[in-house]
């Protein structure tokens, strides 16, 4: 299955000698673990979008990073295209390979350097999984706060490059706000370090601008992320709703109540349904939309807040409001929202996830507009999200089987990401572009602002290697695409075109 | 009076016919208020920080952002160079005049466009004092966090440039925390978007980027901040110390200790003495050290805070831990030390203000390391500073009528950013690298990071016209500097250089 696989980008790179390249890296680099069989690359065709795929030319598996220099410098001189991968676990298709170029898979990076607890900071290697940091702080009743629902087996590399998100985002920031300090290697394979031990380093922010640059600036080799001390209590509150537009209301006025929730998550009933058959988490299956709101910090603070947030919930019509009763069942209510997308995955032959982000206040009229465009393309949508932060997760089921269901679900997730910039948001919230969303960036940006992107990749990357093809669309395709965004686009004073 | 000022800059740009650019923008731009004779060029010599001065050739003061973008096509049009300019408060001559420029004074761009109190952000033009962001979102109980201690008078436009601080930026982040959005114009004069209403922007981050970029990139035309919610109540602790080393390690203790104050200052004996006899704070002027500690948010928690911030200092050797009884006396004790520089200059004929950032756990030792210092140049250093986020001010005093003193306050400056940068931290926390401290970026930053900035900045202005000279050094600067620093400098594999 492939769901608008572009072979464009492979066609446009330069050929390249694949048995010459095989040869003189094992050659250069003896020890280097390269897989080149059909057998050995099929593994790696996909990131966490598996409708997207592509056979590798080659995939390299690095243990120390000098290897990877030695590599980089050598597909510098060569001409090879290199994209890096972590985990694998990307949502966006942003570690999809090329079949004209080497899969540089960071995974065995999975050593945890240093857990510094005064200066509450951990350095990491980029193969070291999320939720590994955290155990590893644990003794020091720290813990890293970015939290995607992957982070069992997601990496910290990749995090950095995708910008992850998680469920408490909304108060503790994405990965961006969680980092020290990079240190990657440019496409020539030179060391360079991004950001400081310190609150801020002078400059440009190239530490900022790297995050989230899904792997075109550079490679990175070592992570400094910040530590949080653990909160002392956390709880949850379960609120019903017989509308999605009232539970989307709802939110708002806790944000506009001055609480900042550690989390706060909105399931629509589908979901609800899917995740209660799944996990049984004790979620009201007649209501039409839930909000977990979690509350953390110290105790009286929490007991406070709690009460505050059940008024609120209950004066913007909640049907239900229940606290957890322990932890026990706090972590159910977690669990069921944490197993949505699999949840739904039960009902539905295939699903399609989407992430666009929304103003906050936008959320009633959004839900409301996903609801027609459901009606309209006979395709049920699951809304699965962190409201708080206006990420939405719509999830459009679909049967590849049934002729002209796929393309469906293509439109209407395009539809979404279109309504979701229309009313001041964008095409993604924290699962990145990669492949997946590089013609809706069409509509996001118009020409001097992707002019603009190119001209910050050519500054870090001008023979244009790393991971091309991905995350910023030409111009060209935008023009193809014919969605060309133009805002600002009446020049007020047409005759100073003249200068 | 001209500490380090360099005419290399100005040397190096093209000439301009100041009568022919004068008599085309009057023609072009008849309603402009340009300032052209010496007199009126005058008093935009300086910024803030007054030993470094320039007569502009041109001072221009738009009241329509129109006017703005003609102005800036028509100097990209003749090569002329653009310094733009808020309320000149900046402390690092980012807002240095070019006597071969324009300097371009927003300040007359002073209105507050929205306040949205669902939304949480506030809409204003560049010209918008920070304090009068506060003062619109008061009736909304919302406030803007960042607060530099020119609160009263600095533009949020300069805010952006320079990424301000202030003292509650240990809890609430810089500037960069706390944008959602920033509309510029480029030095083609383009409108452009960087960030979103939304919670993340696709593609690279270049509202961070731009965040801080000293008007190298861009001009502001309209920031959109987030506005947070009043604490419900805020407290100060202040504790006394024998040694400045106990209080720095006191910094550390209360951070640990898993609590975050909303600010976290210290001053040492010079500076006590000088505030207390200035403000009368009645802080205790027998004592090595003070710490300041505010802890805000809900009354239970800031009462529970203050109990364990007030045990960590007694352990930590505190001789006395005063809790402020009531608002006023919490008010007095900040003024104390948000008078603290001007009580400085009472004392001193002239001083020299440093602002450098080192990771916390190295406070005792760079406080040893500068009274060595200031004994072995024979020059009082009065410290005074944001410990929490480790971002030391030390305040050189120094007298320019004794022949020598200036050139050696220069020299202590420079050897104790040097030891900022020794220690794993940085040349500027919050008040940016301007032209003042141009040089020092050479001894924080290698020679293919010095070529990295000058690339982005080339992606956004190629032409160089926007605020040369200042923020980053060019590499032959550097040359002559003689401080070029090389890190990661031995290449492990020097056979690869072949490639």
């Amino acid at each position: 299955m492939s769901i608008l696989y572009d072979e464009r980008v492979d066609g446009a790179l330069p050929k390249v000698d694949k048995a010459a390249l095989l040869a003189e890296l094992r050659q250069r680099l003896p020890d280097l673990d390269i897989l080149h069989t059909q057998e050995d690359l099929k593994p790696y065709e996909c990131d966490g979008l598996s409708a997207y795929r592509t056979t590798p030319m080659l995939v390299v598996l690095p243990e120390h990073i000098e290897q990877v220099q030695q590599l980089l410098k050598l597909c510098h001189a060569r001409g090879v295209p290199v994209v890096a991968r972590g985990a694998g676990t990307g949502l966006s298709g942003g570690a999809l390979p090329l079949e004209q170029g080497i899969l540089l898979v960071m995974a065995r990076f999975n050593q945890i350097l240093e857990i510094n607890r005064e200066g509450r900071f951990a350095r990491v290697q980029p193969g070291v999984r999320n939720l590994a940091i955290s155990q590893a702080a644990a003794p020091f009743d720290l813990y890293y706060a970015p939290d995607p629902s992957s982070q069992i087996a997601c990496s910290i590399g990749g995090n950095v490059a995708e910008n992850a998100g998680g469920v408490h985002c909304l108060k503790y920031g994405l990965t961006v706000h969680n980092l020290l300090k990079v240190d990657i290697l440019t496409v020539e394979g030179e060391f360079m370090t991004l950001g400081s031990d310190a609150l801020d380093a002078p400059g440009f922010d190239l530490l900022a601008l790297f995050t989230g640059s899904e792997g075109m600036l550079g490679i990175v080799t070592e992570v400094t992320v910040k530590l949080l001390p653990k909160p002392q209590v956390a709880k949850v509150l379960l609120a019903a709703f017989d509308s999605v537009e009232k539970a989307g209301r709802a939110v708002g006025d806790i944000i506009a109540a001055g609480i900042i929730p550690g989390g706060l998550e909105m399931m629509d009933n589908l979901a609800i349904r899917a995740a209660e058959d799944f996990i049984h988490a004790g979620y009201p299956v007649e209501a039409e939309a839930i909000l977990l709101c979690e509350l953390d910090g110290v105790e009286a603070d929490v007991a406070d807040d709690c009460e505050r947030v059940r008024e609120v919930l209950e004066k913007a019509g909640a049907t239900e409001v229940r606290l957890a009763r322990d932890e026990a069942e706090r972590v159910k209510f977690w669990a069921g929202r944490k197993n949505a997308f699999p949840a739904v995955g039960r009902i539905s032959p295939d699903y399609y996830c989407m992430d666009g982000t929304i103003p906050r206040r936008e959320l009633p009229g959004v839900l409301r507009g996903i609801a027609e465009l459901s009606e309209e393309y006979g395709l049920r949508v699951a809304n699965v999200f962190h409201a708080g932060d206006g990420n939405m997760h719509p999830l459009i089921l679909f049967d590849a089987n049934v002729p002209g269901e796929l393309e469906r679900a293509e439109a209407i997730g395009g539809k979404i990401l279109e309504l979701c910039v229309k009313v001041g948001g964008s095409i993604t919230g924290e699962h990145g572009v990669g492949r997946e969303k590089i013609n809706q960036m069409c509509a996001q940006f118009n020409s001097d602002e992707i002019t603009l992107f190119h001209a910050v990749k050519a500054a870090f990357d001008p023979s244009g290697l790393l991971n091309p093809g991905k995350n910023i669309p030409t111009l060209h395709r935008c023009a193809e695409f014919g969605a060309m965004h133009v805002h600002h686009g009446q020049l007020p004073f047409p005759e100073l075109e003249r200068f």
